[in-house]
């Protein structure tokens, strides 16, 4: 439970009013769906919470889960940052680089967002948070030739993917939403037989339109491994990473005798995540002449 | 035997005066050479030939070393290149990208040029046909501390390493000489068991300091090798090179199921160069889950 | 050419009742096959050769090619070997060990042949150079449900194999008639990045109701490879095998550290041989502390 | 804290006589060193306990000490059997299959016993626990040569090792003794990138001399790992093993192409163990047609 969290217990316990002020931009601009909810307290765990205000929505009257869509933002819309986003979502549409654009990024957005309004009469909506800016691009040119009901399914399917990632974030409780993923490696040096200790690793988000952007660096620990997940605690954002990894200085300090210069050195793991949610492990097991790496879990 | 070279029968049979005209400038500028060695007609074959010019140097005064060390251009010099190199200098200068310096390396070689002329009173040589910019300069970089008499012997032996390349072009016999390496590859699909067919395949230079070049561009045969060795026929420079495979749309044309976007796309290998002459094999096995590599031969 | 083969241009220019002579038993007892082909010649390979014997086999009445069928031999049958096979089928069911069953092994074959015949009405027919006891019986079990047509056509299939490799031993040609595979292998230290050399190698065959047999005991040499194939110049039979090599001496000899006793020493590795005429090849890729194999072509 | 422990706090508060009289066999007949420990009462955990217990003995005279190892009995030896071992030893040498020798077995360690009590005066001890009969024997052959007060130093860290292991089932505390090592394997199918579920796992004990022995047999669960590890809550014998995986049914149950008989099926992974109190994990990573493994950790 952190800082800012609210104890399960407590939101059991408040009044209507107190919940509804809690939870009310849960769902963007929308606290009826906290005030549906209210009526089913005590929830025994943060799950049953997040179920009780999703079949809110789910049972809402289509011109109700219409007004849900279009009380939300365009992406990356300047005059709508002006004028305010909602914390939640200037937080999330930050966390991916919508606030610090390229011109040329900006206009690929701006494209987007008008098209498909232009085609569907509401925003084009995507929980941010589980993409790079190439996913949400390559996810909107698959969804825009969809029909209006598949979108509007599609469109409340991300926003009930927002709500459980907020949820997650304002509700301390016992149980967890199963919201975060976790990326991660380890270096194992099969020259020796042991766990690599000490290799510098660097993990790149790959951009195929802007800059690639470091995510993490860090060394190995005793054990091969990082201290911390190289991504955790949250989405992996779908895209394409690379990881890097720098051997030659390790293998120098341990006197095995290498090529000069050594045959291998940086060493570039090149791989997409398709599930936030899931548990990427991308192990090296490396000697100074071969390497291999594989999907693991 | 390519259209222009001679046949070791003609050089053993024709006057000493046609064989000093044929092989006069296989030491740069230094025709005595040839007239020593011709003495020692006829040649079993090259290797034979070019061991009794090699001896001609050896034996040679110290004072007409150092004169075949002075006979020798600055790299990468253009006032030299104005006023003219040897045919052979300035395409050996040219193969390495010394006549297309950007500023900032015309400026590195300048110094390394001056820095090595003001201390040794001669020119900085290397045979550059076995290197790439950065593996010039790195060299530079170990040989500027010793002392004189280790310099003349390493421009020597670098003179000889050039001679050894010109010879091999000029003359042809039923004996090579061993100055040429290999650089090859191959796909093996382990999903499938078989060769991978079709896999684009490029061989990228990474330069430190300038702009990374492509070598070659090529796709994976029926036996999953590219039809020529990726650099073969000449020394493979010492260096760090990067090979990429393209690999998601092969799987998909053998309807493999993969996560979307594919885990595995786009496969660099990085890896140097050290042995020009030696015979590098760096294949591929892979899956659309997994890859490894190794130094083979 | 080995000694005892004949040339092609002999029998192309011979009599043709020297031509029946020298091939009257490429197909079992029926000198009628090669009378047809003589007719033929002259042959510009073997593999026209083959062609035109096999031609006269497909071309004949049904009677006649039941005859052939009947013509051949019982597996392993007791009784044949007293009174006596053709040299060729001798020599063929002794390569397979057919000569040398131990009881539980004769009566598996008895029964096979019994069965088959009762059921048939004529020998159960299999080219035992393309297999190990355990793929003649497997065979047999499915062979066996099928009808009288599918087993006239399996037991020509077979009888032309046979013949193939017949003709392959007996006549010298510039061209080679597709019937023979290979199994190879190599071992890669990539713990020095170099071709492992010295390391005993030893190839078994498995037997699941009999004893192992050792196929062959070597060395790798210089370049991590044996001399000659471990099967080569003949069918490498359907069956099961196991590779062994032995690598902590390998190891010790060059000062690497292990553990005591070594992680590694004696490496098994366990495949199944399925395409006779097939290139295999089994390698080996091995630190002290790890290893890898695939199939290899 | 299993039913037959006694609780750390208990042995803190109980009478002198009482303490002893619980801990008299920790070292074989020997009740004097858990008197000398008893005044070192209260210890915070049972690794300090165990070092009261272990300087006793480092600080007690050196007839003392020779009188401890003389309490041991003779590895193996039936009249001792008969007579009677303390429960503790009998349990042990039962472990590793001392009651149940063949008869060429048991000569062996006859020969053992009786050539290292002729040479040093006293019993060859080993804390069998931590070992295989092969490494029982090779470990013979290796202190055999040694001066005597090297093996008085080997056998009493022979007993603590004995000692610490009973002390570690017969005490309950918060802390544990560092005497159990673990073995464990995970099984990775790299054709559809996923951790390989159902695949027979087998784990043999190897012999030199007398019969493999299979120490479990389990199954890989929906993570490719074994429920229990396979070898897990004490030592690790030091010795030869074969792990066994079966995979052609596990590929063929997901539809994979195979060759008939499949390339591969049972899996044999040979290896040794050093370390009884380390963690070995020795994993495969597998598609129909490669496979690879490594020492991890």
């Amino acid at each position: 439970m952190t800082a800012a969290q609210t104890p399960l217990a407590d939101l059991n316990a408040c009044s209507k009013a107190d919940f509804v002020a809690a939870l009310g931009n849960i769902f963007e601009y929308s606290p009826w769906i906290a005030e549906k909810a209210a009526g089913a307290r005590p929830f025994a765990g943060v799950v049953q919470l997040f179920e009780a205000m999703k079949a809110a929505v789910e049972r809402a009257p289509p011109e109700l889960r219409l007004a849900l869509i279009r009380a939300h933002p365009d992406l990356a819309d300047k005059t709508q940052r002006a004028a305010g986003l909602t914390a939640e979502s200037g937080a999330e549409q930050n966390s991916v680089g919508l606030d610090r654009l390229s011109d040329a990024e900006y206009r690929a957005f701006e494209r987007v967002n008008n098209a498909y309004r232009a085609k569907f009469g509401f925003p084009y909506i995507v929980c941010v948070r589980r993409h790079t800016k190439e996913s949400i691009l390559r996810d909107f040119e698959r969804r825009l030739p969809n029909g209006v009901t598949t979108e509007v399914a599609n469109s409340i399917g991300e926003i009930c993917r927002i709500a459980a990632l907020r949820l997650d974030q304002l509700v301390a409780s016992g149980d967890r939403l199963p919201v975060h993923g976790r990326l991660s490696t380890h270096v194992l040096d099969t020259h020796s037989g042991k766990p690599a200790a000490g290799i510098p690793v660097e993990l790149i988000e790959l951009s195929a339109f802007g800059e690639n952007r470091v995510v993490t660096r860090t060394l190995t620990n005793h054990d091969g491994r990082t201290d911390q997940p190289l991504i955790g605690g949250r989405p992996v954002p779908i895209g394409d990473y690379e990881l890097r990894f720098k051997v030659a200085a390790y293998f120098a300090s341990k006197n095995v005798p290498m090529s000069d210069p050594p045959f291998l050195d940086s060493i570039p793991l090149r791989f997409s995540v398709s599930e936030p949610e899931g548990h990427l492990h991308v192990p090296l097991l490396v000697t100074p002449w071969s390497y291999a790496t594989y999907r693991g879990s």
